[in-house]
């Protein structure tokens, strides 16, 4: 049987990385977590900005997202929650497919508490060196990528 | 005619500084902008976290959160945008009202990128200490907060 993918901008997302899926949206987790459950919830339809969603899509994304977000605080233990979306590449956006940055916080996870966002902007300009050049970087595997989604897929059954 | 305030969080918001409502949001100016057209996007109901948010809350919130994005990119002449939920104390979050950060953002408006998300959460914070202490800071007054969200009300006629 073949594997089914997901499309997130030019790159195809194995269904093993996966966890959660709604009518018109996805939540993956990520090849190189900044913090753990730092993972990203997309449409599934590819556009590039938040204003290409429909009324729809915007709805299903976010619901998500917040769905999401509460089972990964708890999941996780912690306390808060970053949700980000560099929305075009002068925000910080290199994958041209909208999503929205899911990041279960606590006190004392970085030092200074908003390094995370810049860590977030360097991360997918790393995502995107990796994929464009192929440059040697210590990207987890599918197999470890697969072992935490299938953890968190039962956090939705 | 008496003055119309909305909630947020402790504070009482001038409707002079709202310049769009929806059935379950609304929209305001910035005490102390970081870049021009830094607006925050609010449920009217008083809620902390996201996950309080109904289903009905989260899609206006964020249909909103679109369409003034939108709006704001335009008139500011920007080329992107940078949406971000401090979602709890330990995300940076200081006012307990849940509430979206718009920022117009443009090639070079903060030398490296990503630092503005620090500039949120320390605006958040000086916000917090001039209304709790009172002590002198450089607010912007209500008249000027007035005049831009009288521009800004224009957009969505």
């Amino acid at each position: 049987m073949e594997a089914e993918y997901y499309t997130f901008g030019p790159y195809k997302i194995h269904e093993k990385e996966v966890f959660y899926t709604s009518q018109l949206s996805y939540a993956l987790v990520n090849l190189r977590p900044l913090l753990p459950g730092h993972v990203l919830v997309c449409p599934r339809r590819e556009v590039k900005r938040f204003v290409d969603l429909t009324v729809e899509e915007t709805s299903d994304l976010w619901l998500t997202a917040q769905k999401v977000g509460a089972r990964l605080e708890a999941h996780y233990n912690a306390s808060s929650l970053t949700f980000a979306v560099q929305d075009g590449p002068q925000a910080g956006q290199t994958v041209p497919h909208m999503h929205v940055h899911i990041l279960p916080r606590k006190g004392g996870d970085f030092e200074k508490n908003d390094e995370i966002y810049d860590a977030i902007d360097m991360k997918e300009k790393e995502l995107k060196n990796k994929l464009d050049l192929d440059k040697d970087r210590k990207d987890r595997s599918l197999e470890e990528m697969a072992q935490e989604a299938d953890e968190l897929r039962k956090l939705f059954l």
